[in-house]
């Protein structure tokens, strides 16, 4: 249910001509998901060393077992202690510089493992790793479009729920529980059910208070399946209360929309990130849309490309990013639309099923 | 419902002092939990910079509102790239000397941190401030037994689900539910229900096995009340196979309760891991012993003091810990029974209610 291992070797050999290219030795990597997407593991901890002929993933004493039942043609170490375990396998080989990702890897690590290394040199690398699992491949993409489909159908279950008296903790752990019997092995972060002034804050966590007449309510939520994340964001306006609001709505599904319609393999990140941003602006909200744009969607629910005004990154057909405007009008009340969708050479398909319109729940 | 703020001063003011003692001339704190626990904030994201007189809260435009609403006697500072915004604060200072968290940094943000600071040295601390949050307050210990109690409850709730036929997802998803029902806002960790051979792999995730007569039944739980976690695992026998099983229990019991038994403000956190590991081996299954005996609970699920065979910390009454000796043999079953305590000047109190005798569910 929760994996398919071991992972397609093509995956490795991508990652060897990465290594040929930065001129290293070795790579040492400590993300688990860049690990599961290479091997298969599904383990919390770990680390994997790949040289130029074999691959070496370390583990624990917890996950001994269950590393040697998931991976395929990669030699399982165990060690007492992570750092002079990677330190062995590092001084085993005949190396002289390892590559690593440097923001997996955190500064008491990285001195320590330098001590122990002595002339070896580590060569921080930046997004190379991730920015291999920005495309997804068939099988990825059948997870999380099935994700999506989770979350969508959980959420229409609950959507009778989404009325006054009703507090936001109630319909968060409802949610929860409906994607979770629908076959969502997790949720894809604490879902945010945010009413009333809380969804004027773009991260409010679920709480206490019960949704009154006239609130706006975001529900940003999302499914994991097979360790694929899915993440859409749906606001609903409940009673009818202020023409503010339904304008503010129908400005942000503008720049939903005119993102959506401009994506497709080719265009640069920060375009869409723009395109969007434009919108509002012309709508005198800019300073209200105070996040980025997207962001790319997989094993991480966070993850390459990231749809913002500095993003380096083009879009390629098989990425799976969000678009999700919003405006927060400080006190009152927000609004923020995601859909997440898979890019194409021509335009994109949208995973999430849940309707975009301005919905008013009575 | 999910956080008291802001934090009580005195913490700060300990915090002054490791400044004085390392002899620098400020604090860059990052650990999320660290930073809630000095000024309250509960958001996702941010940091904090604690100078000789003044503290300030860094956060993205997601959390400026929060920021502003949760804090107190801390200026909060917004950023729109994060490296940026701690480079201008701690250029602005005078400072010539700041200590960090050298695991809540990473290498990325450690290097490009460095090359914006010019002549200014970054010291990298250890677990100076992980250590500070180890003893705990009345009301951090109020947070903590309520969670424990919550998730006892939930447990005790879902008990007649652990039969043949049920799947392990199926009693995972609806013990989460229950807690959260409860009032957990969230669970400590991904619920562990292990069955039959999965128990045998100590951090396996439920899966759609069902159980079967004969099996142990691993339950590895918790539930956050105000940020603050749970901890405990309950192992029920299903039905009655092996003698092996419950000679087993017994072992994994009487580690549990020596070890229990040794617990008080004084003694060192080896001599519990100690303990609890010389009974297992005396029982001749010392090489299925493959974890650490416990570690501290509290904002994070795991944190200060580790029990195990190298930690450096000697208890103190305030501390709340696990003692959590299990043993695994490989395919077949395993067994693991942990509480969860508070450390008082002699002896303890176990905070975890579920009992934890030897008990066939049929």
């Amino acid at each position: 249910m929760h994996h398919d291992s071991p992972a397609p070797p093509e995956r490795m050999a991508r990652v060897r001509v990465i290594i040929h290219e930065l001129d290293i030795d070795a790579l040492l990597l400590l993300d688990m998901n860049n690990i599961r997407y290479l091997t298969g593991f599904t383990g919390s901890d770990g680390a994997l060393v790949i040289g130029e002929n074999e691959e070496t993933l370390l583990v624990d004493g917890r996950y001994t077992n269950q590393a040697r039942k998931e991976v395929e043609g990669c030699h399982v170490s165990e060690y007492k202690e992570k750092i002079d375990g990677i330190a062995a396998i590092l001084l085993d080989g005949s190396l002289t510089s390892v590559g690593f990702e440097s923001q997996a890897m955190n500064v008491n690590t990285y001195l320590n493992l330098k001590e122990k290394l002595g002339g070896l040199t580590l060569n921080p690398l930046s997004n190379e790793i991730a920015a291999l699992r920005a495309v997804k491949d068939e099988k990825e993409i059948a997870h999380i479009r099935r994700a999506a489909e989770i979350s969508c159908e959980a959420l229409t279950a609950v959507r009778d729920l989404i009325k006054p008296g009703v507090r936001e903790t109630d319909i968060a752990i409802e949610l929860d529980f409906q994607m979770r019997r629908r076959g969502a092995e997790q949720v894809s972060f604490p879902t945010i059910v945010a009413s009333g002034a809380n969804s004027a804050q773009p991260h409010a966590q679920p709480g206490l208070r019960a949704i009154k007449n006239g609130d706006m309510v975001i529900i940003d939520y999302g499914a994991v399946h097979c360790g694929y994340h899915s993440d859409e964001t749906c606001t609903f306006a409940v009673g009818y209360k202020d023409k503010k609001q339904e304008e503010a709505y129908s400005l942000v599904k503008t720049a939903h929309d005119r993102a959506l319609e401009a994506v497709k393999a080719g265009i640069p990140c920060v375009e869409i990130d723009r395109i969007a941003r434009e919108c509002i602006e012309i709508g005198k909200l800019g300073k209200y849309f105070t996040h980025g744009t997207g962001h790319g969607v997989g094993l991480d629910v966070h993850e390459a490309p990231r749809i913002t005004s500095n993003s380096e990154m083009i879009l390629e057909a098989g990425m799976v990013l969000t678009v999700e405007p919003g405006v927060y009008i400080p006190d009152l009340w927000g609004v923020r639309i995601e859909d997440m969708i898979l890019v194409k050479g021509e335009g994109c398909e949208v995973l999430t099923r849940v309707s975009k319109n301005f919905t008013v729940l009575q």
